[in-house]
């Protein structure tokens, strides 16, 4: 590449993240394919973390290598991280920590971490979160936002209280409709808007909770130390790391996060074009049916008539998965995978594996596709449609290994 | 190196392995170091494996990687492997294949895989397998057998039914008093000894099973599909693989792999040296207390200031793991690390983390130390007395970082 061309093609890219825009090489074609796949992770590791694949340290984004997946359970120092504003507390104590309940409600409540764990039932529950922009490198032209590998997600044991028992002590007025939830997360300039999210009362359920347990231990800082919203089955823009604030309000509060990101084009298709983006969007809200192929990972050699096990995950919003296929001739024919007993709950994992002895010398992808119990199927790369967030890709996943 | 002087380094380290014999550098010091721990994995994978540290291929040993401890079950294609003799069968009808039980008995016995699973009372256990001669590479002179370095051990859930209920069904006479197992491997030579192990009666105990799964699934052919022995609590040389046939006698067989391989000194402190090897020895038996840093690996780089976690497993024999131990300053001082709540059972792993962070730029030696509910101690490397076998190593672990 020649210089002048470097420079061109580093300008429109910056130009694209700063403007958050896209369609400024619009004689691209529209379409979606196979994620980026072969990053390195960093030379240096995170607080608390292990080496992870770094994009930024200021706000810390951090995915997961695509190896990590063959465990039903991400561990903490692998978990992926994603924080909006720059600057995050490196120091909480959790002794004078609270979280307030305020807005519509009879009693405003300002309660710490002891008071969470001594005053509320404690609640158990996995889940996989997951980025509404994972794999976003799937889209072409360029989706705005973080450009994402396949390994913004994981699945842990979350344990903390029921957000409906911390609003029933507050206790809600007739009036109230919206709960909006904020963090400890800041920006650098005044101006930007809070990253606030907002609930309507109608969709609260059992299974949302407040958690400072991540896997049996207390949430790591870029996971959302002390405390961090646990909305299970639906992307994790939702899910309010460093958690400080609940106001209860009457009408919606419609802010920027709410009412500008994490949203697709309203129709059927949840699609649009760069050149014609859509006029009505909704909010991105319950996750896609899912998998990925753990091992192998692109590259890896293996014995032709070897027995090679294939293993993954997959999962959905929490209608649960119904079975996990495999092709070995790029999608002609597909065999089904073994699963795990599912002892997870319908918002995890399920871990599948699949057993065959690669037959010819040469390159072989293998591909793995989920269904769910509600019939929803994952497409190709190629026949998902493009949306301008790059959000919710769900292709079917491809792996490139070599057979010696 | 000049090129003679290699040749030299070679054949004696060939006459070594060759003849099992050690003392061919008499005038080396005799000591334990930390065992070698640099060994990359292999390029390609052996059947249901994924890329491990490859020792040979016939018979296959099979070394997991030291960041693999990290996890408190070691999952099944990470799994270490080690076979005695070269001929293993690819493959085995389940159907088809039957284990006997004869000898001193009332009914001699011919079970499938289904009776075991029909029959019996299924029973799960979770317990650390582990090579006696893991961390052979910490002993010199060179001790004789693999040059293991620290991942000969693994930790799995295992399934199947008590050994003494399949005993019980076959009535065991008045005279028995030892129990021979042996297994489906097949020496290449005709006069090799089988690899036959022998229990005394009055060892039996219900937590000896043959285990058909293992983290839920099939035992993998090269951990000893379909059907493996599991004493818990004891080094590996006992947990027959593929076993296929149980003996009861009135007398001890005394075969080469009991009353030959496996053993130790048998005097206070289980030592010799190369030039006066001990005359009496005893069976190598309970695990000694030990503990391994899964992460951060030698090598790797972290930044000054920020929270590192250390993350390892620790293990005895049953006895119970009570502390777990991190020294920063080269086993001066110590602090205590986080145990995992211990439900997976006395026999398996505890998980352990240690956050601190890294005061000083530069390298950084991070130790760690276990001690079990009996009051054993992990010893230092260098306090760990010599044996020919190079077995029972225990040393307080150690890994050296960067600090940037």
């Amino acid at each position: 590449m020649q210089r002048r061309d470097f420079f061109k093609k580093a300008m429109t890219v910056a130009g694209t993240a700063a403007i958050g825009s896209v369609g400024l090489e619009a004689k691209e074609e529209v379409k979606t394919v196979h994620p980026v796949d072969d990053r390195k992770v960093s030379e240096i590791a995170f607080p608390q973390k292990q080496p992870l694949i770094t994009y930024s340290d200021r706000p810390p984004l951090l995915e997961t290598p695509r190896s990590v997946f063959t465990s039903k359970i991400t561990p903490n120092d692998l978990f992926f991280v994603r924080w909006h504003m720059p600057i995050i507390p490196t120091y909480i104590n959790s002794k004078t920590f609270k979280i307030n309940i305020n807005g519509v409600v009879k009693n405003e409540l300002s309660l710490s971490i002891e008071d969470l764990k001594t005053q509320f039932e404690q609640v158990e529950l996995t889940a996989v979160l997951q980025c509404g922009g994972n794999n976003r490198t799937a889209f072409k032209p360029t989706a705005s936002g973080i450009q994402w590998g396949v390994g913004a997600m994981g699945c842990a044991k979350w344990k903390g209280v029921r957000l409906k028992d911390v609003l029933n002590k507050a206790g809600l007025k007739e009036e109230s409709s919206w709960i909006g939830f904020n963090g400890l997360e800041k920006a650098v300039y005044a101006k930007t808007s809070n990253f606030v999210r907002e609930l309507n009362l109608e969709d609260l359920h059992d299974d949302i909770i407040l958690a400072y347990e991540m896997n049996g231990e207390d949430l790591p800082y870029l996971n959302g130390y002390p405390l961090r919203l646990v909305l299970p089955g639906v992307y994790s823009d939702s899910w309010i790391k460093m958690i400080s604030n609940i106001t209860v309000t009457k009408n919606r509060q419609k802010l920027h996060f709410m009412d500008h990101a994490y949203r697709v084009p309203d129709n059927d298709c949840e699609c649009e074009t760069p050149e014609n983006l859509a006029q009505k969007t909704k909010p991105i809200e319950e996750m896609n049916v899912n998998s990925l192929i753990g091992y192998p990972t692109s590259g890896t050699r293996v014995k032709k008539d070897a027995q090679l096990v294939v293993r993954g995950v997959a999962f959905d919003a929490g209608h649960g998965i119904k079975k996990v296929e495999i092709s070995i001739d790029d999608g002609k024919t597909w065999m089904e995978a073994k699963l795990d007993d599912g002892k997870q709950g319908k918002y995890a994992y399920r871990a599948f594996n699949f057993t065959f002895n690669p037959a010819h010398i040469g390159m072989l992808n293998i591909l793995c596709k989920a269904t769910n119990q509600k019939g929803d199927v994952q497409p190709f790369a190629k026949d998902i449609k493009w949306n301008h967030g790059g959000y919710k890709y769900n292709g079917i996943d491809e792996v490139k290994v070599e057979v010696v």
